[in-house]
Formats: structure tokens, sequence, C-alpha cells
């Protein structure tokens, strides 16, 4: 009932320092912002998504507000990023791997966080991926994109495998750091096959018809 | 002071149903997503207004993700709006009218939820207001456009009624299905009377003269 | 414990009308909507940054909604940008100097508010900046365009600084109306001054490489 195990400690912390990281990288490769744009985008996007879902599970103030590690790691993963964007050759596929690395560790943490303020199997699945996608969310939002988790029905989907891999988990008993870890390479690898393979679930009738199967992109 | 009566329970329902079909469709339409963007764009349509009005009136967590029938009917109206989208001849017009019927059952719902949770006269009606008008903004800026609540003055000014009306009713004691009936009617009136014949408040001076009155358009 | 000392009430009200004024006036400038859009747009505007402090700091409903002072100035100054628009000569001009006066006693009253709620010094001096940034980011998000707390490094900076130093007096117990306006002083100034002279914070390398070092302007 109180917070998580040490290794799923890590986890969220690695998320929010990889989450740190993407937003930095989106701002300088999107919208070629100053250091504290980039720095307060990478902060928004690893801190968003947890003061979502802390705001619905009436869990507030948000612990990330509360403890030093996640706002430190958010603001040291935006500056690491902002000095290091000259020598990253390949920062797009930075951006994917980090997003898709916060994406898998927010979906196991937002869902086990639910279950364990008591809500249920449902409502704690649906959590888990507010949680994941929520910061990536926001991030999109404030530099004029549409949004991943509308674009790419490969960003949703896995922040749901993992979510509900991880309450099934935990009310099979069988929930720790194997559980949790599996759950989230579950959705890592769904993500970066579906970015690889530019799979996205069907469109809409009207979509394929007129403008082919892959027209909208990912 | 519990909750809903059972006919503005179904009220509630039928807004959380309408603005799962109309964001659904908006996304089709205006970003021509596959079927996630789809069915997330349709629940955060019609959850997000609930969601803004539980967080500001301190009621958390939110009632629509505890209950399942307001999530799943959000789902379904997603999936619905999906799979007809290539029959709908007239989507615009569909779009156009289940945005108003979420609009006029959320001012009402709204509105009496907040009185019920001992807000004032003033705050109740706000509340209402945001309501109707949180699940769309919610929607039009992840699309990218600016949001009807924004655009058109016979968006917002509808809602007003309505949650005005439903306040007014409470406190004079008569509420119940006739008058918030009524008063989601009066909204879905004036707001289908507005989009028909193209009327808006009155605009800034200074755009009426540079570009004539009706330079903005809704 | 209880509330602003009334010279700091004040400071907020004045934030609340500043903020109002500018976020009607952005509306009349940037997206030229009708009378409501504009009024709409400036009480977001004035009331967005408390309402995500309030709920970050688990305060509801919002002082804002329940005190109909707040609500009610934010309305007033919406109206009177819609009356004055056309003859505001230099409206650029109104608009950043009320941003900048919105920013800094909200920056103040912010950190002064959640350090009153038991949050450390780290936690309010981030929910003052939050505060002081939040209602013109969701102004801006609205009529689509990149926030000025992304695009302008002395934006957060001195709502930092004004944050900081509130908290500073705080702790050293000397706050009151000389620290707060001091504090809100100091904020005014960094902020007009980087908008007068071009300011910003250093660009990432690669911007600078390709560019120049003025490139993204502000």
């Amino acid at each position: 009932m109180s917070s998580e195990p040490a290794p799923l400690l890590a986890l969220d912390l690695t998320g929010t320092f990889a989450f740190g990281l993407n937003g930095a990288l989106t701002a300088v490769r999107a919208a070629r912002l100053d250091v504290v744009g980039v720095v307060v985008l990478g902060m928004i996007t690893a801190l968003g998504g947890g003061f979502i879902r802390d705001v619905l599970m009436d869990s507030l103030p948000p612990a990330t507000l509360l403890d030093w590690r996640y706002y430190t790691l958010a603001l040291v993963g935006g500056l690491i990023a902002f000095a290091l964007s000259r020598r990253l050759r390949r920062i797009e596929t930075a951006i994917v791997v980090f997003d898709a690395i916060g994406l898998s560790a927010f979906a196991v943490i937002g869902a086990s966080k639910a279950q364990d303020s008591g809500l249920g199997v449902v409502p704690s699945v649906l959590l888990g991926v507010v949680t994941a996608v929520g910061g990536g969310t926001i991030r999109d939002t404030l530099v004029g994109r549409i949004p991943s988790v509308l674009r790419s029905g490969l960003y949703a989907v896995p922040a749901l495998v993992a979510a509900a891999m991880t309450v099934a988990a935990i009310e099979w008993g069988v929930y720790g750091l194997p559980a949790g870890l599996g759950a989230a390479t579950a959705c890592f690898l769904i993500r970066m096959l579906g970015v690889r393979f530019g799979l996205n679930a069907p469109e809409p009738p009207e979509t394929r018809r007129s403008r082919g199967p892959r027209g909208t992109g990912a």
C-alpha cells in the first residue's frame, strides 16, 4: 500500500529520465527553442503523465512534485539533451527510443499505482494508459503537433498491453520486478516493431477508399 | 445528495454517448486517424468535460472513471462512429448535432452536480458551462483547431443558458426530469439555430472595421 | 495560514485583472473572435494558472472559482479589453505589459500559497512558476501558438526569480507587502528588459550552427 518496491521505483525514475530526454530533444528538433524552453518541455513531458494520473486517482499533491528525485531527473535529462543535441547524429531515433522507454515504464507504474490506490481493474488499466501517453500528449500539443496517441495506433495499444499485463499480474498475486519488467519489455517491443515496420491499426473506411491504406503515416 | 435520479442519469449517459460519436467523427473528418486514434479522441471528448468538472469540484476519482457505463458508452460510441463513417453522407451535420446533444446534456448535469456538491449559484453555473464545453475544447486542441467555445459565440451562450436554468430550477425547488429536459432542449435549440443561421455574438470593433461583420465565420 | 494579507490579495487580484485584459486582447489580435470568445479567453488566461496551482497543491475547489472577486475581475477585464480594443493604438505593447504584470503577481502569489499549504522550498518555487505561466500557456495553446514559456527564455526565468525571492523571504521570516512587491517588481523588470532588448537564453548548439544565434526570435 505504501510506495513502489525499489526495483519498480527504478523503473519509474528510468521512465522519468527517458521522457525528460525525449521532451527536450523534441523541443530542439521541432521548435528549436532556447535552453529554458528545451528544459521546460523536457520536464513537462517527464512529469505530465504522472500529474494527470495523480489528479485522477486523487493522490495530491503529485508524488513527482514532492519527491526531489523526479523533478531533478527530469531537469537533468533536459539539460543533457540540450547539451548533446549537436552530437546526436540520429536524433530522430533517439527521440523514438526514449519515448518508447518512457511509455513502457509509465504504463506499468501507472497501472500499478492505480491498483494500489484501490481502483478497479478497468480504471487501473485506463490510468496506466493515461500515465503512459499523458506527458507525450501535452508535449505534442504544446509544440503544435497532433499527439502520437491519436496519430499512431501502435502507441496506445502497447501501453494498453503493458497496463493490462500489470493489472493481471497484481490480480494473480505475481506482481514484482520480473512481471513489471516483462510488461514494460512487451510494450517497448510492440512499439518499436510498429515504428520499424510502419504498422498502424486499421484506418476508417473513408480514408482507405480515398487515400489508400498507408495514407496517414505515423 | 447522492447521485442523479434515473432520468437525469439517462441524460448524462446520452451526452456521453453523443460526445463519443462526435469526437470519433471529428477524428475521421479532421485528421483521418486510424481506429485507435478515432476511438481515443471519442473517449477523450466524451469523458474530458466531466473529468475537468470533477477535478474542480474536488470529486475525485471522477465518477466517469469509476462507473463502467460511462467509459463503455464512450468507447462504443467511438467504435460505432468509426464503423459507420463511410456510410454517413452528411458527416458534418452528424458532428454538429451530436456535439449539440452532448453540450446540452452536460451543461444541465454539470450545473446540477456542482449544486449537489454544495457550490454556490455562480460557481455552479460556471461549472455547468465548463462541463459542457470542456471535452470539445480538448478535442479541438488535440487536432489543432481553435476550440468551438472561442470561435462561436453561440456555443458557450446556450450552455450558459441551460446551466443557469438548471441552477434556477434547483434553487426554486422544481428541479427534476421536466426542468432538466427543458433546460437541455433550450440549449440544443439555441445552438442549432446559431449553426443554421450562422449567428454569432458581436465581434470586436477592430475586426468589424477591417474585415466586415461576418469575417471570422464560425 | 489562512488567506493572503490584504496587500497580497490586492496583488493577486491585480494579476487576475491584468491576465483577463491580456487574454482578451490576445483573442482580438490573434484570432479575431467574437465577444464571447474574447471574454472566455480572458477568463481562462486569468483563472487558468490558479486552477492548475490549486489542483496540484490539493486545494480544491479552487479559490478563484469560489471567490466572486476573481471571476468577476477576469470577466470585467475581458469586457473592457473587448470594448477598448479599437482605441488601443499599441495593442501589442498592452498585451506584453499586462502579461508581465500577471506573470509577476502570480509568481509571488503562487509561491506564497504553496508555502502556506505546507509544501517544501523547491515544490513551492516550481508551483509559483506554474501559477505564473499556466494561464498564458493554456491561452497560447488554445489559439494555436507555441506557448511563451517555451519560446522565450526570459519568461520562465523572471517567474522563477520572483518565486525564489518569495520563498526565500518566507523562509527568512521577512515576507510581507514590501518583499512581495519587490519580488514582483524584479520579475516585471527582467521580463520587460528581455522583451525590449530581444534577449533570450542560449539556444541549442544545433540551432546556433544552422541558423545563427538570433534565429528563433521570441
